[in-house]
């Protein structure tokens, strides 16, 4: 008993009624969009910014003129008719996304992407979906959705904008630093042994910056503060801006353990 | 070619490299987690954050204890042995997470999967991912979801709590009290030829209110607010404050048009 309530507070408790959420990887994927009003703009505009390949089943007629631009802009595949269950049959097909006025069609559809497995959504019919969408902000690698679970679209919309208004300016311009540094780091010490070490070495790097010091790294610094990474160390930015242009900054004692702080003297 | 320019100004440009970011609905879907380690364990709560029937395979041995917590309180079913090929057969089974330290078993996990057409992660493989996780903020029916895409998760993590630090006090609450409304006014006007016009109203109802007076309205005030749905219109907090325990608010002039005014006066 004791040890449960102890167990209770050491551990989060469980909250439910929410989703899992989720960042589907649909790079070079194929995705059928059923319908091409309004909503399915929107859809498509989601998945091509995933790199997705989106194939659009709808009359031409019926199109709306955003998604008329991307078929003309050849960004997206057209098929000019309504949909036919040989539609399906493609085996690569990995997501389907119906946004038509047919709650009759609509629950056709489902029901087959069911029995083949393929994950849909259907359009303001949530029991007829695997999955929801929310409100994205987008700011190069930074994504941040939010979602309401169905109990107010609008104020997603507000909460997204509303948070968008409050990150810094450069949050993914510092996200990609971070990136890259990563990138370079994996390819200096690549021994799969090594993770650990690497994750914790980036964890304190992410922590020990400021956004705007993270932005304002060249890839000179990140040159330098890669060689703190043997030491597990990582100097201050006043001592990252000092070694700039100083190519005999290895003759310093900076990495023996006493670290940085005559560097920038 | 002026049109194509005029459409390019008028439409979202793509952004690719992102991900589609989607709230996946798992309530009482089974999920089954491969692994017991502490990776393992984030997965299960967020699984049981979204109301999902958890199955992990793993000896009882390696479970970590809050793993071995949430078995213990049978908040998850446990299987206590290594993953066999046979554990993927019931087809109630909408997603596979792994979380082994095991590359070659990763692998055969995932290829099994994807015979099957069931979305899986493996941890740490991105290309064995169909999906990846973020780092999620929640509050109520809020969820707040912060991708990198794989360029920094600690900074996603960072990103989380600076947003939390951000966001309205009662945003959760007040997120609560629209659902309730929207539920309300599907019953009073359930015609679903009537959905453009309940939702535009509820889009009205959203802009109109503060964070605050959304989380400080009553159930009376919703029954007042919904009131004026037939008209259309919206009216500001202090009416709908001037409106309660006032039984004859219908005799006054509020619902023809000239709308609140001398409501509150």
């Amino acid at each position: 008993m004791a040890e449960t309530q102890q167990n209770q507070q050491k551990f989060p408790a469980v909250q439910g009624g929410g989703s899992l959420i989720v960042a589907w990887q649909v790079k070079g994927k194929k995705i059928l969009v059923v319908g091409g009003g309004e909503v399915a703009a929107g859809r498509i505009l989601n998945c091509l910014n995933a790199d997705a390949l989106v194939t659009v089943i709808s009359p031409a007629a019926r199109l709306n003129p955003e998604v008329a631009y991307r078929v003309a802009e050849k960004q997206i595949t057209h098929i000019d008719r309504n949909f036919e269950p040989a539609d399906l049959d493609d085996p690569a097909i990995n997501m389907v996304l119906v946004a038509v006025d047919d709650p009759a069609a609509s629950t056709t559809i489902w029901k087959l992407c069911k029995e083949k497995r393929i994950p849909a959504n259907i359009a303001d019919v949530p029991p007829e979906c695997d999955f929801y969408f929310g409100s994205v902000h987008r700011d190069g690698p930074l994504q941040i959705m939010v979602s309401t679970n169905g109990k107010g679209p609008r104020l997603a919309s507000t909460i997204r904008k509303f948070i968008a208004t409050k990150l810094p300016r450069d949050a993914g311009s510092a996200i990609e630093t971070v990136g890259r540094l990563r990138v370079k780091l994996r390819q200096m010490a690549p021994d799969p042994k090594d993770g650990p070490k690497r994750m914790g070495w980036m964890t304190s790097v992410s922590d020990a910056y400021s956004w705007d010091e993270m932005c304002g790294m060249t890839d000179e610094d990140m040159n330098n503060l890669l060689r703190y990474y043997p030491s597990g160390k990582v100097p201050s930015i006043d001592v990252l801006k000092a070694m700039r242009g100083n190519p005999d900054v290895s003759q310093l004692d900076v990495f023996d353990g006493s670290f940085g702080f005559s560097v920038g003297a």
